[in-house]
């Protein structure tokens, strides 16, 4: 069954954790957890200030040769009756150097995560991934699926 | 910094869940959420009886047109320095018609996953989706992450 549209919009205002598929140079898909917000009809996830391995994320260059991405938001749960999950087909844009026109979508990452007051939303050079909701598909294995707590 | 190979190989075994990303016949990726069992070498991810929405899942024909797959395992906490995840390359295969051959496939699903008392761990026609591991790659925010409970 799918979740209702209701439950749909209030997982992805609330839902803390996306997974975000992009393709690799050769085309094969690379996947990497990310937080996000809404804002508007778009979601917004930041180059935040979480330690990292390396330099530049391999999102980042990935996204901006193919664009096309999938996120997924989803819960696990001992009890199987509680699963859900919601597919999310965007098409996904690189920002570098947040001006103005940015600050709502820096303000929802911050509204959303009290986490932002100890790690910063951004590092340098400031970037954001903005993602254009194309598709929305959703699963639920019971109608209790996704309720809010 | 990166998780220890103890710590791969101990999330591999008990983490409960994993993101399939497959590629869909345009070239973009589509995620699904799967319970999986480790087997020797190989990971194991069953088409089961837990309720599905439509037809044959499209995981099923994703993998055997493109089978460079990713699996991410993950754990999302409100505490970020508790932050991990596992990033999985992998082969896929579509295994139909479980026989003796397949058969400590499904004993290392029924293993892990209790609820398969109760929900059948294959569904007709039986399928199972068997990865072979080509590369690891971790990532964590401090020495604490991912450790057993």
């Amino acid at each position: 069954m799918r979740l209702t549209e209701e439950r749909i919009q209030n997982l992805l205002d609330r839902w803390p954790v996306a997974r975000l598929a992009t393709l690799r140079p050769d085309g094969s898909p690379h996947q990497v957890p990310i937080v996000f917000a809404r804002s508007g009809e778009r979601l917004v996830s930041p180059v935040d200030g979480k330690p990292k391995t390396g330099g530049e994320l391999a999102r980042v260059p990935q996204i901006e040769r193919s664009p096309a991405v999938s996120l997924l938001l989803d819960e696990y749960a001992e009890d199987w009756s509680r699963l859900w999950w919601i597919q999310i087909d965007a098409v996904g844009r690189i920002v570098r150097g947040v001006g103005p026109a940015e600050e709502e979508l820096v303000q929802a990452l911050e509204a959303k995560y009290p986490q932002y007051g100890a790690v910063p939303v951004l590092r340098e050079p400031a970037t954001l991934l903005v993602f254009e909701v194309r598709q929305i598909r959703s699963w639920c294995a019971s109608d209790t699926a996704g309720a809010p707590a």
